[in-house]
């Protein structure tokens, strides 16, 4: 079959790859319905995260059971799965306090940017839809996946209540998936971080009250004069930079908390100061898992369309383009015809 | 009147200075039933936070009105007061939040180690009991006024539920009351961390089940096995060095809250390695006086005994010996006959 393999920084080829096969008894194979391609795969596609040998790249997924190992009982060939990037066993310590993304077993999907995946620990990791999705709804189901998740805890993270006012920082797919899921969760206002049309006007569209195109301190002075000098009740940190990270603290009330989920790169925290702060942090890879059922859910019900993040499409064999669109921000997300 | 005052550290002297007045409509004037040490005193006591001029000492504090501004209209001459360290209005946006220890009008309370002190902004800061207490349960009222409050909240901001498992970084006086703090809320398992016979037998008294005696990577090495290598569900750290915050990040399961109220000194956090580990983290001055009533009503109704933290009483005009018992390791906590 043809898949994606990323063999040096840039160097990003669809190429042909054995088709995968059951390795252990609690794997399943599926059949991907669509793929895309996540801000976190750039990293590596830039350089900045180390490429030590060519990469199956992929993690975000959602499709048809083909075959599951002996040990699988909650999922069957012909079903339609969604799983999250983080491969868990649902049973563990971690996972039964909420943070399946802290699984003992927790492994990162890979390989999933191509037609057939396998998926480790199945019973733990995928979720089946009660009936087939009609076509229209596959975006949004791949969505659940990854972004749609991450953007979920974000706001879970940051403890957003009914009422609250929100401000969201980060304009890219994680970042507006926030906006809908502080929206989700009775969010009275959710202030949209952006300087930039396109995704503006889908932040409004995902139920964003208020955009603030300034940046740095000008962007935290427009949140404090939003919020008549009091500060958003919580924060959503998409991004995983200093100036980001530092904008979220430094637009947040006293009290309020912080969900961070872009992967900090660089950011070190003066303790003193984010104890005078009084602001809240709670971090780390989404426990995606945990959302999926409610997600699934809202997706079913057609009461959100997180599908609408991706504004490009492209056939499998032109994965390249779809990276060098997301890499000059031409695109917001991919999705991925297979 | 006799007060302390620090001139320069370790020069600490009880000495005649003018008695409080009133200076604004919103003060009161207040006549202690006792006064205490508090273990930030040590800091200016200690030289290592600078003593610009002679300072008057003492924030924590209960008593009797003498005298109210013409503006004070929730507590009046002769009624038993308690109130915060942190001074606030009580009606700002930040306390209507929760946080009046970030009030909008926040002073921080100072003189209190004497017979009369003067506490601004009376209608937010002070609450006044129902009945005059006996004067056996003074200590534990005066304990409400910082070091039970900000005990309880690092249990708060830690978010520690029935049924928790929590440990508890730091013996002093702070931690010894977030120890009955957590037992309080109806945590199962309170795990003290204390190589100190004496600490250790009152950390037992206010709840806990489990001590722990080694420190740093030991320490933490024996609540993961006392946890079966899963980690506490909830931390409270109580101390605010470099040393017990990584203890504290360490001790705590993936998705646990880190409560910490040790002001941090020299405390640098990487995001990347706070991001992975999955614990989030809430600090900073204790919004005491958003506890008070429910501290009060447990004290009176002798739900709790938070008064056995002070295990050394001495006269005002001996504070020195206060001070230095306490700078020794000699004693938990002093409480001052005023």
């Amino acid at each position: 079959m043809l898949a994606t393999i990323l063999h040096t920084p840039r160097d990003i080829r669809c190429e042909e790859v054995p088709e995968p096969k059951l390795q252990k008894p609690t794997d399943a194979i599926i059949r991907l319905s669509a793929s895309c391609i996540c801000g976190s795969d750039l990293w590596p596609y830039r350089g900045i995260a180390e490429v030590k040998s060519p990469m199956a790249m992929g993690h975000e997924y959602c499709g048809v059971v083909e075959a599951v190992g002996s040990a699988v009982t909650t999922v069957k060939p012909g079903q339609f799965v969604v799983g999250s990037f983080c491969i868990s066993d649902n049973t563990c310590p971690h996972c039964r306090f909420g943070f399946p993304s802290s699984c003992e077993q927790r492994e990162f999907m890979s390989g999933a940017q191509a037609p057939l995946a396998r998926v480790p620990l199945a019973d733990g990791t995928l979720v089946a839809t009660p009936v087939m999705p009609t076509d229209d709804l596959v975006p949004s189901l791949l969505a659940a996946s990854d972004v749609l998740g991450t953007g979920w805890y974000a706001a879970d993270a940051a403890r957003v209540k009914a009422g609250a006012t929100v401000a969201v920082v980060g304009d890219g797919a994680v970042g507006l998936m926030g906006v809908l899921a502080a929206k989700q969760m009775g969010a009275a206002r959710v202030i949209a971080m952006s300087g930039h049309k396109q995704r503006q006007d889908l932040a409004l569209e995902f139920g964003a009250t208020d955009i603030v195109s300034e940046r740095d301190e000008a962007g935290v002075a427009r949140i404090k004069q939003l919020t008549k000098g009091v500060g958003a009740d919580a924060v959503l940190e998409c991004v995983g930079t200093r100036q980001s990270m530092m904008q979220a603290i430094h637009s947040a009330r006293p009290g309020a908390m912080i969900g961070y989920v872009g992967v900090p790169h660089g950011v070190t925290l003066d303790g003193q100061e984010l104890f005078f702060s009084q602001t809240g942090m709670q971090g780390g890879p989404a426990p995606v898992r945990r959302f999926l059922p409610h997600l699934l859910d809202l997706v079913l019900e057609r009461k959100i369309n997180p599908g609408k993040v991706f504004d490009l499409t492209v056939p499998l064999k032109d994965v390249a383009e779809g990276y060098r669109a997301m890499d000059q921000r031409q695109a917001i997300k991919t999705l991925l015809r297979v």
